[in-house]
């Protein structure tokens, strides 16, 4: 009989009232419903099949949500939404208005700390236990969970660092399951692998070195075991950390034999696990595949060409190269900062160094982009993945501020391909030769050449550096736009009434702007729109602005792009519709003008 | 008989042609050297006495600048600047147009890495050695020298995990002297002390776990020994690790008893080592001083306030709470991204954060006051000292993209006082229930009211939340000054002959923006000027840009600040003037106004 015991269970309270002997059964019901779920509305699979035990032996020993449970990245939380409130409305996970695919502090008192980026939950238990402690609360207890790629991260090593040397009331709990996203990489992954086959003594292990009371590794799926674990820990006092080892997509077949795929597997048959598949045929290419494909091809003829991504090889697709040049091709774990250091240090040995960062991850290596590449204006190239609006991922995940936050930086070239062709070329561009750095920011998804490859792939041409381009003529009133959201404005065009009075330039390059051509523009049109899938707080529209009143121009400019507020989840094109940026709006706006 | 042999190195070539027992004498030459030159112009010392004899065996025992060294922060290469060429011209230390006081490649090609902010040493000499292997270049050596201090920041972590699992032909010298500007904290500190004290076994400690071949821990001033190790290090491939022991301030006795005050100590007499004191009286308090009175003052009175400091007790000023309320004011190392993370999980618990970290450092932990802080709109109050120029330090230190890079993130409240009233009320504002984080940006040095101790201190007032303020009526142009740098405008104003027709603003919020006398301006007047000490591109000026465009105020506008190019070093004045942002500049401008 399915879902006897969990549709019982609104909250912990609830799963309380069981007895021990109850909970793996309550595990299988689990693990089917997340299975059921996810199968037909999408999302990560893996990491919430991979932590069911975790999940119930938590929400069975502690006392949440008055003990305090941070979930690490968050995409691991399924089973936890489901246990603590949220079965009913699982089915709404990802969609807009609905659930977040990670906890988030606005959607439930169980989710005290929002997540979706690696590596903050020591930081942040550390903070409430910290803050537990001078309030008096001595009884209260901290759970970080964090797997294993999310602790070779620096900021978790930070958070470690200082908990050791405090008596805060903080229990982290390395979930080993030897993978992010891809494999984990790195000299702890090779440590922690020497502990888990027992050929580290535990006695002195490293983080012990850092004072903690460590103890595991356990296995993770076992629950009576991390059920009197949990219980012994919840009565020891300062900082412990427990290593438990468990499968990620533990429970169905295929997720755990092809763990990359089934982190997130998009459509698949709940019963037998096998995933719909798309036809592919005339579609569009992926960019993060115009990028992968593009700087193999360059690789293979140009051995100065290195290729770096921090644990998204997959994601990046810088995986082809990899796989053929693994010489030339890291993955350096989820480590930004280190992985645009280290490009940076291999500019100054002539190396070409395409580090590629999806654009909301840059953020965590913002000071290393100023201080050690532009600074040195040493020709780093970065390949911003997932830029402008990503989708169902939300807020956390959104690429909007990589033109506000870049464009301040001296010496760096920004710049966006409108589409595959433009994004090939510039990569193409970027490794003969550049004076400076560059950020190539492209989006998450396909693009607009469903034969790009068959047509396209490996004809290259050079681009200009700082070079806008006229798609369309008009008498009135131009349009600039810069990337990829130059392809709602075509078609916004095609449907206007008044095309003819409205011309529009792709302006790729948002730094170094084209002076010349907007000398022109300004003097030919009356008003002038930008519009970017950015923010409009110092981004773009914000730089044309700068240049007219540097050139004394007193045109109107209106400024289109995501708005001050932080844009939450759901299909790219409803989130564009949010902005008032899809094709239907725009054209609306444009026929008004 | 003084500099007899360092007057005939100039580089280490020469170096490498003396005897190995001559280079005692050489290290004492060198630290007189040092100690005489800063005496008199200034900079930083402890940290550079405390290297002599690593940078001699260094340059001695490889082959400078084939085999490539990197000065972790760098405050400690003056010697290692003497002996590579810059010995004559070394007393034009961090002046305007002298040499830099870190290391800089355009300076020269025994630099091999630009660095100012720390723990980026072991990731760049981690690119330049996997460069030199795949260029067949398999003898060169890479090394990178990092402190205690920073090897504790997450990024070093990152390096080093990464450099374990390469054969690259690494060298990472771990120069532990158990301080950074201030004395280093954290576990990994406690268990360095412990490695020192012979309390760990070495053969399984925490740097062999991330796979390096270690060595040490040696006495750093030992020339014989550190020679001897160095030399069998060359011959190992692979990455390698050496604990090397020193003392910060070495062979100068003040120096070595009082570390804190002797790393930057100012004038002093060269041979008693005394400082040169300047009197202070009735001059204005240090902006940091401001902030630490305040934020001590405020601490007593309400128990919910918490401070946090990454490494910069001193240099914030935090110390003044850390001794009367330690248990509320935390120290946390080098680590920035965990603090501001830090920070967040204390305020979910209702604790009254504040997160003071120099502007430039803020860089840092760009991430997390997005995703941690901003997203889930914790009430985090962010002290960004050190904002505008900085002088001395030079490009890597300069806080002047932080309006630009905070602008675009929503929630944010952006605050720059003009003066320490301004500053002490915002702290005492920000203490009293803000819906929102908030960021106070204020700059490095003194303020502009001699006797705010006496006659202001501890006198609070609300401050209200947007609002601007007009310091000076006129008819034709509006100046709208945001921060400190409209005590300039103030002073401009008060030599232009046609002040009468110029208003003075004062818009110590960046974010929100006073919309409605931004409305009143704007009709009134017919020109503006915007200033600020940040960046043009995407600032202040910015927003007022896209204020105008929005509300189709077609008004001149005119954007003064930094513009678009590394600014070097010198002093605030100099660099002032080369921005055209010192009051002699402002006042010929508007005299044509």
């Amino acid at each position: 009989m399915k879902s006897n015991l969990l549709s019982n269970i609104s909250n912990p309270a609830d799963l309380r009232l069981l007895d021990e002997t109850q909970l793996p059964q309550l595990a299988k019901e689990l693990r089917d419903f997340i299975i059921d779920i996810v199968s037909v509305k999408e999302g990560h699979l893996g990491a919430s099949l991979g932590v069911v035990e975790l999940t119930i032996a938590l929400h069975y020993v502690f006392n949440t949500p008055d003990d305090l449970l941070v979930w690490d990245v968050g995409h691991q939380a399924y089973g936890h939404k489901i246990l603590t409130e949220r079965r009913e409305n699982f089915d709404t996970n990802r969609q807009l208005g609905g659930i977040s695919g990670f906890p988030k502090r606005s959607e439930s008192i169980y989710d005290t700390f929002g997540v979706g980026h690696s590596s903050t939950s020591i930081s942040a238990a550390l903070g409430m236990a910290i803050a537990s402690q001078l309030k008096g609360e001595t009884n209260k207890q901290h759970i970080a969970v964090i797997g294993d790629a999310s602790i070779a991260s620096g900021m978790a090593f930070e958070g470690l660092n200082h908990a050791g040397v405090t008596d805060a009331n903080l229990l982290v709990i390395l979930n080993d399951n030897a993978i992010g996203i891809d494999p984990s990489v790195g000299a702890l992954k090779k440590y922690l692998t020497a502990v888990k086959e027992g050929k580290n003594p535990k006695k002195n292990n490293m983080i012990k070195s850092l004072n903690f009371d460590y103890s595991g590794p356990i296995d993770g799926h076992d629950l009576p075991t991390l059920i009197k674990e949990l219980n012994r820990l919840k009565n020891i006092k300062g900082p412990k950390f427990l290593h438990i080892v468990t499968t990620k997509g533990k429970g169905l077949q295929q997720a755990e034999e092809n763990q990359v795929k089934y982190h997130a597997p998009g459509k698949f048959d709940a019963s037998t696990g096998e995933i719909h598949l798309k036809s592919e045929e005339n579609l569009p290419p992926k960019y993060q595949d115009v990028f992968g494909l593009t700087i193999l091809d360059l690789a293979r003829k140009n051995k100065k060409i290195i290729g770096i991504t921090p644990a998204m090889p997959s994601g990046s697709s810088l995986k082809f190269m990899m796989d053929e040049i693994p010489e030339r091709a890291f993955d350096v774990g989820i480590a930004e900062q280190h992985a645009v250091t280290l490009a940076a240090g291999m500019a100054t040995q002539g190396m070409i160094v395409y580090c590629n960062i999806y654009s909301t991850f840059l953020q965590r290596a913002y000071d290393q982009v100023i201080h050690d590449v532009a600074l040195q204006n040493l020709p780093v190239i970065f390949c911003l993945d997932r830029a402008g609006l990503v989708g169902e991922d939300g807020a956390t995940h959104h690429g909007v501020y990589d033109i506000a936050y870049l464009r301040c930086i001296p010496n760096l070239i920004i710049y966006a391909p409108i589409n595959e062709i433009a994004l090939q070329n510039i990569l193409y561009t970027a490794q003969s030769g550049l004076d400076h750095p560059i950020a190539i920011r492209y989006p998450r998804g396909r693009g607009v050449l469903p034969r790009w490859e068959v047509e396209n792939f490996g004809h290259y041409e050079n681009v200009k550096i700082g070079q806008a381009n006229c798609l369309k003529k008009g008498t009135k009133t131009a349009v600039l736009s810069t990337g990829t959201i130059g392809n709602n404005v075509i078609d916004a065009l095609n449907e206007c009434s008044n095309a003819d009075a409205i011309a529009h330039y792709d302006f790729p390059f948002i730094k170094p702007l084209d002076i010349n051509l907007l000398k022109e523009i300004f003097t030919t049109f009356d008003t002038i729109f930008t519009i970017e899938d950015g923010t409009i707080n110092g981004g773009f529209g914000s730089s044309i602005l700068e240049f007219a009143a540097s050139n004394n121009f007193s045109n109107p400019v209106k400024i289109l792009g995501i708005p001050d507020t932080f844009i939450e989840h759901g299909t790219v094109l409803q989130l564009q519709q949010l902005c008032k940026i899809d094709v239907k709006n725009l054209s609306k706006l444009f026929s008004n003008h």
